[in-house]
């Protein structure tokens, strides 16, 4: 029978010929990953499982990234507690402060998943593997732990809707506008439970990066997974870097899904998504005149290499406005290294900017970047949830880098076409 | 009658011919500072004064560098509390996150402060400034909100003691260790209210960065503040970058110390500061075998240039030990970039360490860094107090930043000759 690609991985992870959307099946998972807010908690119920080790010391990744370099005692005791249980069970994928980046940056560059895997994290935006052709998906830290003893876990499998994106997309246009005005269509429920399959010309021809970003952001629409057929641009990603066999799967061309979304990525301008929720995107060019305070460019969502390339292409030569502080997150110490070598990170000092270490910092209202009472933030992360930055009564809004970049020169939102 | 340099600074502020110690006088001030933690109080004392405007909007600078990025929502509310005051007095010296520093290396670097001057700064290392031959000293956030409505505020004239440092000093040896040995000699309250004047040929040829990290730790033994005369070294320094007129000041020959100490340079070794105070200092070769956990390079003591070219010296082509996170923290944007473009940070990262914007971050376990219980730290900050650095049970070792960056690579606490 004609499977979509998220039937098929978990068909061949459930030892079936076939499974069915609604269907419970039980999956050996590839990969596990637990980070410092969530691993401990999946570290307290493992050992009350009481099975002396890790099911596969090459299959457990521990990053501690969210509140790292440790923002106080609590989460340096947090980061103690991954540290430890690594060197107990010999864990071959533990990132040490320095090492470690944002963990959904960190695990594709150091190829711990590949196209075809079948990945859990105790953190939702694990849903971003699927940029690989892999299903992904977050899970609590109890299922973290059981998947850390026995190698795997259940789950039902999602109805697939799929997202086709014709056309081209216009310049300072990148999957981050995709995503955000496609969760404004459907909304923040628009995919509950769902595999969001994302295809048609646009996306074949988003970078790996762009890729990234939209199927991190599937969890903002409610969706269980977000995919993208493995092609050439996979391959040239995963090829010498994958440390496991990996396999390309593709939907069939009769595959049944429970609904199909057609935009014409022609038609998308540079979105940002107003306060309180990732669905209230609109064309920067009708944001108004927003002042704002603070612009964090980078997180899991945004803080890669083409990410930074597009904030350095508008500040270059700029300055920050004197009204706002700029800070960027790059993704990892590899990203790190790389802009700096490409002169980014000279870029954004230059102009004023603040560049942070590899953490998720104040994306989720961690540190670093935290929003006083009225402060208003432009963000090329993945939520704006009320107070997820900082104080309940600040407001976060979601846009690409480059847009972000260009609010920070000019002390409100604006594109990039607005700066000098 | 004879005068010290620092009675002769105070006498021509206080504009009397002279002053003697013990004397209680009022004095101008030429600048007066405040940071995220110390400027909010001394802001909300400022308006119960009731005038409208401060005394001079050139002279009150105000710097949020403790707790920024912000760190969580309070320390957030704290710096907008500094922005709105600098907004409604129109402060020209207000630096905002990006363009702002740790305060001590901030404040000369920009030239507020030059020889001669008389600074009053709401946090206890202001006595930094001593190395340009000024007069600077920490006070309460009380006394920074009168001066800052008034331009001036009171003290009592101090002893003086002169430390005299004769004889060169050896490789891997600097300002740091010459200031550790003397707090190891005559412990943390050896010069209690005293102004320490450090003299000789070996300060003679430390540069301006050894002498600010000298002075920086004055108050570490108690003194009201710590001084240098200036010389060509500092001629060089301040020429072109002091936005307000210097005067050069020198204790007179036949000048009255209450004590003076000699040391010879030559017999001074690199030094480790034990737990948990800056007088259990000794020498690195005997220090022990003691793993570490975590390795602080930056702040206002040792966050400038000639620092972390010392560090970088040590850890070029080398990595981080794995059981070590070594965090970074230049002192200013400027020093950020000057140590970008010579390859300093890319030194760092490539060796495993992670660079910070520029804050205090866990000196004073503010943020970005804080240990666990149980955790050791070498540091290259001021203080080792019991939790300074985190958790009660943790420890600080002082050291300079060669000793600190060898300890990052051999996870132990030991000297850059003991690398490779």
């Amino acid at each position: 029978m004609a499977m979509t690609i998220t039937e098929k991985i978990l068909a061949d992870h459930a030892g079936k010929k076939q499974v069915e959307p609604g269907e419970l099946i039980s999956v050996k998972v590839d990969l596990v990953l637990g980070n410092d807010i969530t691993a401990p908690v999946a570290i307290k119920e493992f050992e009350k499982i009481g099975v002396a080790e890790v099911f596969d010391r090459e299959r457990v990744a521990l990053v501690p990234d969210h509140f790292t370099p440790n923002k106080d005692i609590k989460s340096a005791e947090q980061s103690k507690i991954l540290r430890e249980f690594s060197k107990k069970h010999n864990l071959a994928n533990y990132f040490e402060v320095g090492r470690a980046g944002i963990e959904h940056c960190l695990l594709p560059e150091e190829g711990l998943v590949g196209p075809g895997d079948l990945v859990i994290g105790a953190d939702s935006h694990t849903c971003t593997y699927g940029a690989l052709g892999a299903f992904s998906t977050g899970v609590g830290s109890t299922d973290l732990a059981a998947a850390m003893a026995l190698g795997e876990t259940w789950l039902k499998v999602p109805e697939s809707i799929k997202f086709e994106y014709d056309g081209e997309m216009q310049p300072w246009v990148g999957g981050k506008d995709m995503i955000l005005h496609t969760i404004g269509d459907i909304g923040v429920d628009g995919a509950l439970y769902k595999a969001m399959e994302f295809t048609g010309p646009a996306v074949e021809k988003l970078s790996m990066d762009g890729r990234f970003t939209m199927c991190n952001m599937a969890v903002e629409a409610g969706g269980k997974n977000g995919i993208i057929a493995p092609d050439e641009t996979t391959r040239v990603y995963v090829e010498g870097r994958c440390k496991r066999p990996y396999r390309f799967y593709r939907s069939d061309p009769d595959a049944k899904y429970e609904k199909i979304y057609r935009y014409d990525a022609a038609q998308i301008e540079p979105q940002v998504a107003f306060p309180h929720l990732p669905e209230n995107s609109r064309p920067v060019s009708e944001a108004g005149n927003i002042e704002i305070d603070q612009v964090v460019i980078g997180s899991c969502t945004n803080g890669r290499m083409e990410d930074l390339r597009e904030a350095a292409r508008v500040l270059k030569g700029r300055k920050v406005h004197k009204n706002v502080r700029l800070i960027i997150f790059p993704g990892t110490p590899k990203i790190y290294l790389q802009a700096l070598r490409e002169g980014l990170i000279e870029t954004f000092v230059e102009a004023g900017g603040v560049v942070s270490t590899p953490t998720c910092g104040p994306c989720l209202g961690g540190h670093s970047g935290i929003l006083a009472r009225g402060e208003r933030c432009v963000a090329t992360t993945n939520r704006n949830f009320v107070g997820r930055m900082g104080h309940p009564e600040s407001e976060v809004y979601l846009s690409n880098p480059a847009v972000a970049a260009a609010s920070a020169v000019l002390g409100r939102i604006g594109g990039p076409w607005e700066v000098d």
